[in-house]
């Protein structure tokens, strides 16, 4: 990962601020003869797009993709991509208190620190409005993905809202996109609209955890020992805002766990080995086992509320903020989408990587 | 991170397995005239190093550090730097049961499918002796450092052995380098003992958390969006073997919290801004606040338990394996050292990085 | 060097095709609160834009550069530059001949032969349209310079067009702006005016070499043993469309010099070594001296001309073509700007990065 | 190309002076399953080793490679690969003149200026004995190629000793093992014995050309726009030492040339496209197009030559300094087999991108 870019062989470069003209990502090293076009992207954009629910923010951003290079006659050449996404709803409003006032738990303060200055519109670069760019790159992903390996799926939820955890056993995929939140379970789903709009009235926020899961992801993918399949899949999650913490299978829990307990025992199925559990979440040293690739990341709550908290100004004077205008009570609804992005994005780059060093071909095990 | 490389600028390559004759690393990047003697490594590679206690595996390796190039009159010279690790104890032993069958929770099998072929003696590349590579690359990084920012300290501990975990309150600094988990807490220490001590006779394992803490970081380090400090870091722990979880500052545990609860409210202090709590780890939009920069990772059990587990082999028959030999009840002690080589390593790259971007000025709060 | 993106610390991500809607180039990297605007870079663009006198392509372009990103009140911010240069004149014509049929010289046939299809119209991503992208990104690169290394000045010139060379001692660097062939004689110009009106009528072209010179470089600069000044100047400028040769200092006839001839002495000015000649190009060990960076390169002449030639067709058959439409009889013209241009960047690019690995200090000579 | 570093997916990392313990190259991303021995290095490792003529340097070292790892049962397990080359005759000889003065036309100075200090011993890292490592890495390199590759063969050879060319008439491959030049022209290399004899008596050096040329190499490699195949063969042919110029195909002449001489027509042949000539270099847009890959490049005579020659000290005074010791009169006749390893690395890298991005199908041509 270097500054504004991420990947290897298939490399999303993105630019942009929150209340500039536009933003958007260039796609790099894409496989040529995929069929693309902006509808395909459409889907994954509508998907993280705000205002769409009472439960994010209020900004109105139509988040259509152009394609400007990169595609010709609706297939890939193999040359890069540039993604366009115009901001048409950045109120050119009153600035002034987040100008001269860093708000607490934002990267107003850093920015200002590494920079000497700062794009303040919109918390700007550090603005989660950045990560369309990478749902829209990360939509060039699924596609490349549906020809080179059909049969992976990623699916995304939200597992925790605060304190409140979904139940596992009531896990159903079809749920997920039936409430605003992503979550495969009905019932906690009802809960947390409740409890959610009860945050978002008072003007606080809470955090959240997201679990994004690829199923049929092929053996083998990985790069160990430093671009390991689950290192680099923490680095891509790591990076979107607000994100404080990235499990891998069994996670955090793992530490608490003994040897027996963690074993994923093997035996042979009719297409190759079967695992009895998946504490591994699908990678052995850094390289995928077929097994479904799980991975989950915590997301803090959005620091824009409205109870004043104390902070200082840029020229070093002591005061409160008070942070009005359009935000997400929990930011990390949003993040589902972004967060498969992420994975898109990852596993496509790790199969390139792996075609160009071993030409995808397995270790045979059995006869 | 890129296959066996990481750094930006100050770039580490390790290469080795576990039974060959050497392993080590290049350190390239590194800045010239700072003053470098193998003794100045060889109190990390002692930390980390096997057979010093009952509680770690018996094998038994000098980890003596050579620099074959890169240093000239006892001062660095801006050019790579090779730091050679003989393995002296690579037992000459029957690999027969680890050859064919592949141990559940290791990387044999994934290396298997991935490349069609692994040297399975200790475990090859996928070996936790690959570590010892990253410490001796640390040990540079912490030298660098200490001209670069001399008061910068990096410590980790312990602070979490299977159900156990340590009582935050208890935390003394002085007590890590007393007990042989690098444990914080004396009285968990000694709890601890005793409970490891059944695991290690029961031939089982135990999972752990490890806490890596950087103060008098200065702010600014970081490069957004996708090498930000807290990816980066991410990234650095999760490559390390048996790493299944990594959080900052408040972690998962940010998931369950409030706007409210999550705030690190600022003031001024005598020295710039201060805050009243740390649940950011120090970083904030992926760039060093100046407060502590906090990370923890979770260590899975070692596989390698006497307790029977259902595999397959290499040609795809069902068995059973029971891993005997030289083995660590709880790896993740050893994993100290390493988690600290990482950080090190992670901000002095960044340190330059930073340099070199913005001449490493910061902008100005206060007059 | 990585596909569509060049540079380690200052880093240029293009984009774009010929006859697609716009190009452009993602600056990453930049050093914050430099004073940055579109007026800036044009002065750049237009001297590179086709159609500006008959010497060059017929095509119309405006070549404005619009600023998307990573600027905030008309100073860089550290987060990456987005420049856009639409097409305005890409007119949509018949491309028949040029879709069936492969152009000897051209990318049309590699292009397919790599990725099974290509976008013909104008060249596609093979372009030298695609070089605007690059003088947007230098312009950048030479304001960054201005404020680090204010007396550092980069020209270009051609020096041969064709079978004829100026007269080195004629050289006079105001001469260059004065005539369309940036040519630093001025007999030498109105010779060429009337060579290449003779090529252009019969429908031919011919080849050309250009030099790109830097003065008031800063020692010091330069990443050896791979990423060495002169190895990526070299790098820089074979990536420019149809350079064949690339040459430092004395270049190529290097080889038929004697180690007493080749010999750069060295004596003490008031300002530090002094040379008695340059043959190194200002570069020794791939590290800059101090004295001026001279690197050159050939243009090999454009390969559209109105003679037939016989090529074959992407069904396999044997044919012949004449490449009819707006093309520049001598492209090695338009070459010096982006010639200048990848300079400007590698300099910086280095400049940052010594500053990352050494602080940018010097090793004193004398007292 | 990165510091020390070169290669995208087969990448090459070098370390060691030329008076240090030992020096050698990590090979990373190497494809499993690759039957690789230190026999297989060997023979290029002898061809470019010192000491085996009057025209060469009399330092005497064995250049004896040692694989320390990536390798198992004698295959190659897609793990690094330590190569590891001692020095056995690093005379410790007084160094008294090199330390205190600077030698014109070494790094000597411009290591000084950017590090503050230097390994001065037989030029640190700046010696061409960094090249061994080069051939080592080549040597590996090669012997992918044997399986990925089978019918593609490099060839080297020296075309201009000075001012002396080779008649290209009277190239024979067959000639070029036959005499100590690496010349194909018989004639050529008497001549050149008699001229190279008189130059090493009197203490002079002389400059010469080298070609690379690799035949069999598959359509479609390179990856545009700045990855071009001949931008990495200028960049790795450039970074060797003393090299001050580079060409692909006709090179620099290319600018002499019209558009009508410099087409390289297409027919169809028995098995694709066939070039009625070979301008290109084997290279279109940046991609190969199936002919030839042909690159030359200059190296400029030794610095090191017994005529006194003006330069300062290290505290800025003026002296003169006569180079004596073990010296090469012309180095670049040992530039023979490092430009071919340097060829061997870009194109392998290149097999394997092209592979990860395309799968490494070919665009028809024809039924």
């Amino acid at each position: 990962m270097s500054f504004n870019t991420f990947g290897h062989l298939f490399r999303v470069t993105t630019w942009g601020e929150s209340h500039g003209p536009a933003l958007g990502a260039t796609v790099d090293g894409c496989p040529p003869g995929v069929a693309l076009a902006e509808a395909d992207l459409q889907g994954w954009m509508d998907a993280r797009k705000p205002g769409q629910n009472k439960y994010t923010t209020q900004r109105r951003e139509a988040d259509a993709v152009e394609i400007l290079s990169g595609v010709f006659e609706g297939r890939t050449t193999g040359t890069p991509i540039l993604l366009l996404i115009r901001n048409t709803d950045q109120r050119s409003k009153d600035y002034g208190d987040i100008a001269a006032k860093f708000r607490p738990g934002h990267a107003d303060i850093t920015y200002h620190q590494k920079y000497g200055l700062r794009d303040y519109r919109g918390g700007g670069r550090s603005s989660a409005r950045e990560t369309a760019a990478r749902v829209a790159a990360g939509g060039v992903a699924r596609k490349v993905l549906g020809d080179l390996a059909p049969d992976l799926r990623i699916v995304g939820a939200m597992v925790r809202m605060g304190p409140k955890a979904i139940d596992p056993e009531a896990w159903d995929d079809a749920e997920i996109g039936r409430n605003p939140f992503w979550c495969p379970d009905a019932g906690a789903a009802a809960d947390w609209a409740e409890y959610l709009d009860g945050l978002r009235k008072s003007g606080s926020s809470v955090g959240a955890v997201i679990e994004v899961r690829a199923s049929r992801v092929p053996a083998g993918l990985g790069a160990p020992i430093y671009a390991k399949l689950d290192t680099e899949i923490a680095a891509a999650l790591m990076s979107i805002n607000a994100v404080k913490g990235v499990e891998i299978g069994a996670g955090m829990e793992a530490a608490t766990l003994t040897g027996e307990a963690n074993a994923d025992e093997i035996t042979m199925g009719p297409d190759g080995p079967v695992y009895s559990s998946n504490h591994a979440g699908g990678i052995l040293g850094g390289i995928s086992t077929g097994q479904d690739v799980v991975a989950r990341f915590a997301v803090k709550p959005t620091s824009s509320i409205l109870t004043p908290r104390r902070t200082v100004t840029v020229t070093g004077e002591e005061t409160e903020i008070v942070t009005k205008g359009r935000h997400d009570p929990c930011v990390g609804i949003r993040a589902v989408p972004v967060g498969e992005a992420m994975l898109a994005c990852v596993l496509l780059d790790h199969l390139l990587m792996d075609r160009g060093q071993t030409g995808g071909e397995r270790g045979r095990i059995g006869a």
